[in-house]
C-alpha cells in the first residue's frame, strides 16, 4: 500500500469517529475557527506531499513556532542559552510556575512557554529589529515570502495573555530577562500568532527530518547536530505533559500548537503535519493524536 | 574505523579525563565497590559483542532492572497497568512524594521507584511465587540460568529502604496498591538486587534492539509494539531527570541504575551497556553519560 | 445572662440548625458513632462545668490528644524538640507531604501527623515503657485513673494507617526518627485512640487556661511559659488548614480531632469542649466549629 | 517596675548585643538607611508614649501598611473580599506563587503581597481617587494629615518590582483583578511606600487595641468585631513564614514590614512598634523580634 493511500484510509477512519475536545478559546480568535477542519500533509525528504482534507487551509500554528525560534537561537551561535534555559521535561503544566520558582527563573525546556519567552529575549539582545528579523528568518526556512504574523491574533494574545505578563515579570524578577518586557512579550506574542497550511508547515519543517537542510535547496538551516538535539528536545518536551504519551503511543519527535496543529518527524524519511481545531483535555489536537497514532501503527515506522 | 576500534578509542580517551562524581552509599553494600571500575560491552543485533574493559566483571544493576520487571508484566497482559502508573516523565527527582499526593497515589512512570513498586505489586497478584518467578523470567530472557538475585544487596536495601516503605505505604493509602505492602516491598528490594555483568547486560537487553525478539534464538519476549513501547518510556523516562538532557547529549533510549551502570539501545541495530560507580550530581554514571555521548558523536547514529 | 443559659441558648440554636457534614469513615470504628451526638461542656479555672446535651458520652478525641503528648514531651526537658519539629502553620493539608520533603523531613509542627510522630519518637527516647508512661501520665494530668487507649481503635488506626506509616518511613529516611518505626507508629496509634467525655476535656485540658497549673490542686503539669507557648501552637496550628478561620471567627486558642471534638481555650478564664460527629469539609466539627463562633460571638471573650 | 524602666532596660539589653542579619537591598532606597538606627515606642489606650532610641525618626513601614488598606476595604464594607482572599496563614514564603497556583489566583490571606494586591483592587473598584483616597484614609487613621507616600520609594518598587507585576498578571490570569493591572499595582507600589515614625506607627495602629476605636477621640475606624478580626488575621499570618515563632516566643498580634519595622498589639492595653533595619533570615526586624521577645517575657503580659 502507498503513502497517500495510508493517509487517505487513516484520514477517512479518523474522520468517520467522533471528534472529541473542545476549540481553545482562551482568545477569541482562536474560538471562532470552524472545528470541522481536518487537514493532513506528509513531506517526504525528496520534497513530494501527500494530502487530505484541508491541507492548504491557513490557521494558527501557536506553539509550533517555538521550534522556529529556537532554531534562530542555535543558529545565532548565543553560547548562553543553556545556562538560561534547562532541557527537560516539565513534567506537567501545573508545576510551570512552581518549577519556574523552585528552579530559580530557569525555565524547564525551550518549548514551554517560559523557555520561549527566554529565547525570544535571546532573540532581543542579538537582533536590531527582532521581529522584522524572525519573520524574515522564518520565510527563509519555509522558503515562502508569504508566511506573516497575524496582527489580530498577536493583539488579541497581548490583551489576554496575563500569565504570560506574569512569566515574563517572574523570570525577570530571577536575572534571566535581559531586555525590557515589553519588548520581549511583544515578540513573543508576535511569534505565537504565525500562521500556515498543513502543506507550508511539514515542508517547513523538513530540515529537522534532513540533518538539519532545507528540502530540495539543501541549504544548511541548522547543523546536523543542532538538528538532531532539537528533535530531541521536541521528542522529550514537544506536548507538554501529554510528551511521554506522544512518545509510548505515536514514536516521532514532533510538537503541537493550541491552534490544533501537530508537526511530527521520522528522521531521514518525512516530515507529518495534522491540522483539527478540537483540543483534548491536555491541550492537544485530539484527531491530530489519534491521526498519527494509527498512521505509525499501520506504517510500522518510528524511531523507537 | 571499526565497531571495536571506536570502543576502544572511546574508552580510553574516556578512562584519561577526570573521574568525577561519586559512588553511591546510601546502602553500604554498593560504597564497597572500586570506583576505578569501567566497562563497556555492545551487542549487536546478530549476537557479536565488542567489549572494552571490565565488560565481564558483576555490579549490581539497581534500577535497570526495572526494565525487566516492567516487560514480564506487559507479557502477562495485565489490563489495569497504564489505569495505575502514567507514562509520563517525572519532571525531577525532587517531585516524586509532590507528584505522587497531587496525582493521587499514581506513580508518573513504571521506570521511577514508585512505578516500578506498583509493577510488583501487579506481579505479585499474578504469580504465586513471585520472587521465584520473577529470577526465573530474567534468566529466560537473559538466556542464562546462573542470574540471581544478591541477597546482601536485597537486605542491606531494606535495612536502609525507609524512603521506599514510605512510598509503598503511600501508595497504599490511595489504594494502588493491592497485594501486603511487605510482600511487595520485598520483591522490589529484590529486583533491585540483580547482578550481571556489561556484557550479559547488553545481552538481556538486546530484544529491545530486535523488535522484541531474543538476540539469536529470536524467541518472542515482548511484541514489536510493546519493545517500541518500552524504548519510549526509556527514551522519557530512564534518567529520572536527566531524561532530556540524554536525549539531548546522546539521543538513545535507554536506562541507569545507582550502581553505575547504563544500557542503552539503538533500534534494528544494537545495545550498549557501560558501567562505571561514580555518579554524577543527578545520579547516573559519571563515566558512563560521557562515554555513551562521546560514542554517538563519532558513530553519528541516533534516533534522532 | 449568665454562663449556663449562654452554653443552652447556644446549644439550642445550633441544634435547630442543620448538620451537615460526614462523619469521619477512614477507620471503620468511627463511622459508627451516631451522628445526632451533640454535647459541650465549659469548665472555669475555679473548676465549675456548665454543660449542654451529651457532655458525659465518651468519644475518641483523636488529635487533640496530640496536645497532651507534646505537653509530656515538652516537660521532659528535651532540648532537641524544637530542631526537630517546627512551629510553623502546615499552610494546608494538601502540603503536608511536599512540606516535609523540601523542609529535608522537620514536621511543620507538632499538632500534624508528622509532628506528633516526632514527638512520639521523643518520648521513645525518654522512657522504658512508652505506652504506659504516656496513659500514665495522660491519667494523672486528667486527675482520673480511667482515662484509657481503645485498643479497638488502636488496631483499627493500624490496619488502616498506611500514610501514617508513610510518614514515620519517610522521616526515618531523613533522619528524624531516631527508633524503631513499629515502635514510633504503635504509640502514635494508641494515642490516637485515646477517648474521654466533653466534661472530662475540658477539664484534662483546664491547665492551658491555668497558667500551666491543674485546676483545684495547682500543680504544675506545665510552666507558665511552656502554656503559653502551646496555647500559641494551638492558635496557629490546632485547626490544620483552617486556622486562620478559627483564630478569625473564634479567637480562642484550640485544637479538633477528627472524632468530631475540639477543646478551646480562654487564658486566665475558662476551656470549653464541643463533640459532634460530623465534620466539615477541612475535617473539623461541623456543629462544633459554628457553636464556638456563636459562643464567643454572644459572650465578646476572645484573646483578640 | 514601671514602663519606661521595662523598655529602656531591653532597649539597652538588646543594643549590647550583636545587630545581626541585612538591610533589605531590593531596593536601592531601602538599602540605603543606616542599620544602626534602632527605635521603639509602646502607646498605651489612654494615649499615653513610652519611647526609647529613634522613636521619631521616620522610616519606609513597607508591608505594615496592608493592615491599613485592610482596614480601609473592611470599612467601605465590600462583600466580596473574603470570597477573593482567604484568611489562612501562607505556610512558607517559598510557596506564595504555588499555593496561588495550586488554590486557582485566590491570596491566602490579605497581609501578604499577592492578598494585598487584591485589597488594593478592591480599593480600586470602589475610590474614584485611590491614591489620593488612600492616603486621606490613613492620615485620618493616624489623626496626622502629614503623613505621605514617598515618591522616590514608590517608583523605586515600581522599577524593581517585577515579582508584584508577575503576581497581578497571574490573578488577573484567573479573573482576581477587576481593574486595569496597572493602576492596581501603581496604588500598591504607593501603599507601600508610606514613612512613619515609631510614635506616628503606635498611634496609628492603637485602634487595634482599643477595640475599633481611634485613640483618645474613640472614632470608630473599625467594629469591635472588624478590630478582633483584622487582630486574628495579624496573629497568624502577620509574620509571613514565622508567624508561627512569633506566636510562640511573643504571643501579640503583629505585623512586620522589610524597612525593619514592627507593630504589635496586646488588646485592651497598648500598642507598640519597634524599628531596626537589619533583618533576619526569614525577612523580619531582628533586633525587632529579639526587643519583642524579651519585652513580654519581662512584662509577662501576652494574649496566651
Amino acid at each position: 500500500m502507498n503513502c497517500q493511500n495510508i493517509i487517505e484510509d487513516t484520514y477517512t477512519y479518523i474522520k468517520s469517529i467522533e471528534n472529541k475536545g473542545n476549540v481553545a478559546t482562551y482568545i477569541p480568535e482562536l474560538g471562532k475557527v470552524d472545528p470541522a477542519h481536518f487537514g493532513v500533509c506528509l513531506t517526504t525528504n525528496d520534497g513530494t506531499q501527500y494530502t487530505a482534507g484541508d491541507a492548504n487551509t491557513l490557521f494558527s500554528i501557536q506553539s509550533i513556532a517555538k521550534v522556529l525560534s529556537l532554531s534562530f537561537a542555535l543558529s545565532l551561535g548565543d553560547k548562553s542559552i543553556w545556562q538560561r534555559i534547562d532541557v527537560e521535561p516539565s513534567g506537567s503544566a501545573f508545576n510551570s510556575l512552581v518549577q519556574l520558582e523552585s528552579e530559580n527563573g530557569i525555565p524547564r525546556n525551550p518549548l514551554i512557554n517560559a523557555g520561549a519567552i527566554v529565547v525570544c529575549d535571546i532573540l532581543c539582545s542579538h537582533l536590531k529589529e527582532p521581529k522584522e528579523e524572525l519573520i524574515a528568518y522564518i520565510r527563509d526556512v519555509a522558503n515562502n515570502p508569504g508566511i506573516h504574523y497575524s496582527e489580530t491574533i498577536a493583539q488579541s494574545e497581548k490583551s489576554n495573555g496575563y500569565r504570560n505578563f506574569a512569566l515574563v515579570n517572574f523570570m525577570k524578577s530571577f536575572g534571566n530577562i535581559k531586555n525590557d518586557v515589553d519588548q520581549v512579550i511583544d515578540l513573543y506574542f508576535h511569534l505565537s500568532s504565525i500562521e500556515m497550511t498543513c502543506c507550508q508547515l511539514s515542508k517547513t519543517y523538513g530540515f529537522l527530518a534532513n540533518g538539519g537542510k532545507q528540502l530540495i535547496t539543501q541549504k544548511e538551516i541548522l547543523t546536523r547536530s543542532q538538528s538532531k538535539r532539537v528533535n530531541a528536545i521536541m521528542q522529550t518536551c514537544g506536548f507538554y505533559d501529554e510528551a511521554g504519551e506522544f512518545a509510548y503511543k505515536v514514536g516521532l519527535p514532533g510538537k503541537s500548537g493550541v491552534g490544533g496543529g501537530i508537526v511530527a518527524v521520522l528522521p531521514n524519511s518525512y516530515t507529518i503535519s495534522v491540522w483539527s481545531p478540537k483540543l483534548n483535555e491536555r491541550g492537544n489536537s485530539y484527531r491530530g493524536m489519534k491521526f498519527l497514532e494509527r498512521f505509525t501503527d499501520t506504517t510500522h515506522e518510528t524511531i523507537f
